[in-house]
């Protein structure tokens, strides 16, 4: 098969075995606690967020067996996927723990991609895995020993393609001034940066009737990850390293419906204005999506807000989040958002192939 | 000149003149205050936020008085003004306070209205200006008492044709249930609700930093509205009032670039799915979206995410915040989002003149 028809999931995550038996020893979240289920039988349980319900959502193997990834991606016809820490990541830890468990995990997450079967056709040599790695960028890190591990990590493992980051850097954010060095090894390396939301905003915000996991997810992450992003915009930081690229997750949030709005706040607030290089709406042009958006309007609209922007859209499954929830054979959540980019009018068949794959491989190097 | 040609304005604000002297009577947000400034002339100022530097923002004639509405409406073409109080409304007050100041700006707007000048030309009978009115709706009011003032409203103030109202209801949100009562008043009466943010989301997830009020108005505004009406739709309300008439401040927040994803994140928690009668995104066809969104990549993908969605939009200017800077005769944020609406080349020309006047004359019931 050509690459340019292989078909690639940018967003699914794990919790390799050494991070789910940190999870486990935790007593709160994030934490994996067991159970005995409704059938008697005992089942794993995980608490993600702060403000969850205390018993969770169901975890098992498929966040941490290799076999039941690749299951997975068989079921749906995914040749390759670059697999990443799901969120909290290392935040929780203190920055000497969350050193040493990064390069740890980094290591693992190379031997589990490059120990991963091969692709089954083609003259390429490609593996089914690759791998978005882990920063030890939690609050008061020493932000001077980051760019060290950027070049570390870039250098030790040709299957780690990537970091996964959340919003909060080393506690006051990704705009935060003594991160300059980090955004400069990042660009040098030319590792991918994968934007991934985990706090949402202020749980007030949601009130007091009980939707569940609705708010948080379907509004707060995407919230998350806009303000993150248009916070870097404002501190100069895609102006000062135009080479950065960064992957923002569930199609960027809500910056692309958001951008001229924030083009025209900055244009009347001129001490801001002056301070960058470009109309808000050029830095659409600098980033790149994943196509986890669940409707054909959504990724149309985010790839039209961007020039070429259907070369910086992704596919992406959120695996092994928003698993059925019933027996069928595949996953909504995976079927939904393929289905979105088949229905993209707009898109030549090119461009479809480029957002199912063709997109990742060249973002990640490998084609 | 037809009504269908007409060009109208259904977000523009104001502040009575009984208002600005309660905000000039007070010494924290919202006020008004005076200070000598760089020209050594005396200017007015408004703090409107909590969060807001202490010296707010510029405040004068625009707001109060009439004569300035009207040469803005000149100047820009536009026929019809439908005037609100801007933000923060009554939400500061007592209820006692906020019940008789309510009503009293109620028959001011009334008068406001009634007595400005007819429209120039046709043979219909319409006033340049109406006006969308005010609830005691404030923290801990008593909510059996809101129905009362909603049909009070509605029958006393025939220029008045809406309810301009934010997000904290009488303190717990929109989503309360102690407000189901004004929630069928107001369908009953027929009064378009204009959904409006002020809070934003918690001050801390925009970091240290200084971007003016860059984050709080492009991104905290639209995550507020947009929370708002995704825990009306959550709590059934849309389901138990098909009658209710709803318009979103801001093109609706980020409620269409999310749409998709809220469906799926409901659909994947069975209980909440199971208190709605329809997919998260049939909603859209319930809702009106003012057209405050300076981009036309925006208007038509908020349109196009509603059945005959270009019937549910309508030009907005937002006037008088995001003045120009300079000596401009023409706002900058006005002719943004005209040419927004120009720019929508999806749009036969019906709906466009639809959007520019005709759906607001429609939606409140002049045509």
């Amino acid at each position: 098969m050509s690459l340019q028809r292989l078909f690639v999931d940018v967003h699914t995550h794990i919790y390799l075995p050494r991070y789910a038996a940190l999870l486990r020893s935790r007593t709160n979240a994030p934490r994996i606690f067991s159970r005995t289920g409704p059938s008697g039988a005992t089942e794993d349980r995980l608490v993600i967020l702060d403000n969850e319900p205390s018993d969770g959502r169901p975890v098992g193997p498929q966040y941490w067996d290799r076999d039941e990834k690749l299951k997975f991606m068989d079921r749906h016809g995914i040749d390759i996927s670059f697999v990443s820490t799901a969120n909290p990541w290392l935040d929780f830890l203190p920055f000497a723990d969350a050193q040493t468990l990064a390069s740890e995990l980094n290591a693992e997450l190379e031997s589990y991609c490059s120990t991963s079967p091969p692709l089954a056709s083609g003259s390429h040599s490609l593996k089914r895995l690759y791998g978005i790695g882990l920063l030890p960028l939690v609050p008061n890190a020493p932000t001077s020993e980051l760019p060290a591990a950027v070049h570390a990590l870039a250098k030790a493992h040709s299957h780690v393609r990537g970091v996964i980051i959340g919003t909060r850097g080393a506690g006051n954010g990704l705009d935060d001034p003594a991160l300059e060095g980090l955004w400069a090894a990042l660009a040098e390396t030319g590792l991918v940066v994968f934007l991934h939301p985990h706090y949402g905003v202020d749980g007030s915000a949601w009130g007091p009737l009980d939707n569940g996991h609705v708010l948080p997810l379907a509004l707060g992450f995407p919230f998350e990850t806009t303000t993150a992003i248009t916070r870097l915009i404002l501190a100069g930081i895609l102006d000062r390293h135009p080479r950065l690229r960064i992957l923002l997750a569930h199609a960027g949030g809500v910056l692309p419906q958001l951008s001229s709005r924030l083009a025209s706040c900055i244009v009347h607030d001129p001490r801001v204005a002056s301070r960058l290089q470009h109309d808000a709406r050029w830095y659409l042009d600098r980033l790149y999506f994943d196509a986890v958006a669940y409707g054909s309007a959504e990724l149309s609209f985010v790839s039209g807000a961007a020039r070429e922007g259907s070369r910086r859209m992704l596919f992406g499954t959120d695996h092994p989040f928003f698993p059925p929830l019933g027996a069928e054979e595949k996953w909504r959540s995976v079927v939904e958002n393929l289905e979105a980019i088949e229905g993209v009018g707009a898109w030549r068949d090119e461009e479809r192939d480029g957002v199912r794959g063709g997109n990742a491989l060249r973002l990640f190097g490998l084609a």
